[in-house]
């Protein structure tokens, strides 16, 4: 083990999650990346994902497979169709049909698994309260009420004292602000994807709640967005 | 739907989840029974597991894959070996080897995500404090913290005011309370399954932990355990 503190930080080929990464590592964080294969419809942020992990120099990334799909109930993970083209107002009035059930909880936990056996008490997620505010597990008070349940599931809480954190630097920020920070820290952004229904080679469809808040947030950090979209994009949609 | 509420059952293969399971059917759930494939030693509580769910006629019997090993850092799943012979005493005096890191939390976790997909508000889980008191995960002070994180993670308990329940009927009784009690509700204990060293043949050890603290759960409950063991037993171990 170097000198550096370990920590476990959930990567899952979009952009806010190598945000987060690139923010624990600028911390001063040795970096293990841990991004799920839970049957999503496309392979392509799986692809992704090993892509930042290299980017970001992490000590080591596991991709865990779990089949989610065997439950159904969501369209990232069943066949309900990806709704598209969607306004800001619809997007947060209910909570999306691209949720998956109890996903964060999950990925959580097999983190902390992780973390357990690496010695570290630290544990990334890039949830964001703002733009996906229909998602329960992406809000404060659900994060504290894992942490506290954390601090009392493992032989390093119970035994040797170890108080393990969940860290969400990017609860509080706009996607735009999230673009900001991560194009300071050097991430690179046309190695992400973020489209909940990408073309047979990977372009980006441009329309789902994925394509237009990530649009969006490069519109109003005043960038443009380096990855490839299906057909032109006519600029940010509407509030 | 029929007329009975819906309960996610975690069932091992081994003694004790089968009786939380018959429990959960006595008390008029439609049983949902959830098993890990979490790169144990043996596949045979896998093959328990199948057996249990058909005896219990539960409504439906997922077996989710999940690789654990990949973490390391446990003789369940690594290259740890098995203790043996243990007195009493050496079992609960430290956290056990055998501890899979967090393998509560994310069982828990999986459950809920179905649990939500079905409507369902309960979830039972054979946890005991008695004989492994040495697992932190087993502890009530650890249901309880899940039980209100996971009030807060799903769209069911936030949008919908469903308050998910995990019911531990065990978690205060005695090996041979356990016994006597699925014995009285019909369980057959000759198809579970539950020592960590089996023989190729699938016959049990008779020295590991799981091994000890079932027979002489049996020896105190006044009965003889109907599975076979590689070895005659002498008798139940001391304390």
């Amino acid at each position: 083990m170097t000198g550096s503190r370990r920590a476990v930080v959930l990567l899952s080929g979009g952009l806010d999650s190598v945000t987060a990464a690139a923010i624990a590592k600028e911390e001063g964080f040795e970096l293990y990346a841990l991004t799920f294969n839970y049957g999503q419809r496309h392979t392509w942020e799986i692809a992704a994902a090993k892509k930042l992990a290299a980017s970001l120099h992490t000590a080591d990334h596991k991709i865990v497979s779990l089949d989610l799909t065997a439950f159904g109930g969501s369209a990232l993970t069943g066949s309900t169709p990806v709704p598209k083209q969607r306004t800001s107002a619809e997007m947060t009035e209910d909570i999306p049909v691209t949720y998956v059930p109890a996903r964060n909880t999950i990925f959580l936990s097999v983190a902390l698994g992780w973390a357990e056996v690496l010695g570290a008490a630290d544990i990334f997620i890039g949830v964001n309260a703002i733009d996906y505010s229909g998602y329960p597990d992406c809000r404060p008070e659900f994060i504290r009420a894992f942490e506290t349940m954390a601090n009392l599931a493992t032989k390093a809480g119970v035994q040797n004292g170890i108080r393990t954190s969940i860290h969400t630097p990017l609860i509080s920020m706009t996607k735009a602000e999230i673009i900001r920070r991560g194009t300071a820290l050097g991430v690179d952004y046309s190695l992400t994807h973020s489209c909940y229904d990408p073309s047979p080679l990977g372009e980006s469809c441009g329309q789902c709640d994925a394509c237009l808040l990530r649009l969006k947030g490069f519109a109003e950090a005043g960038m443009q967005d380096p990855i490839v979209y299906i057909r032109p994009v006519s600029g940010p949609v509407s509030d």
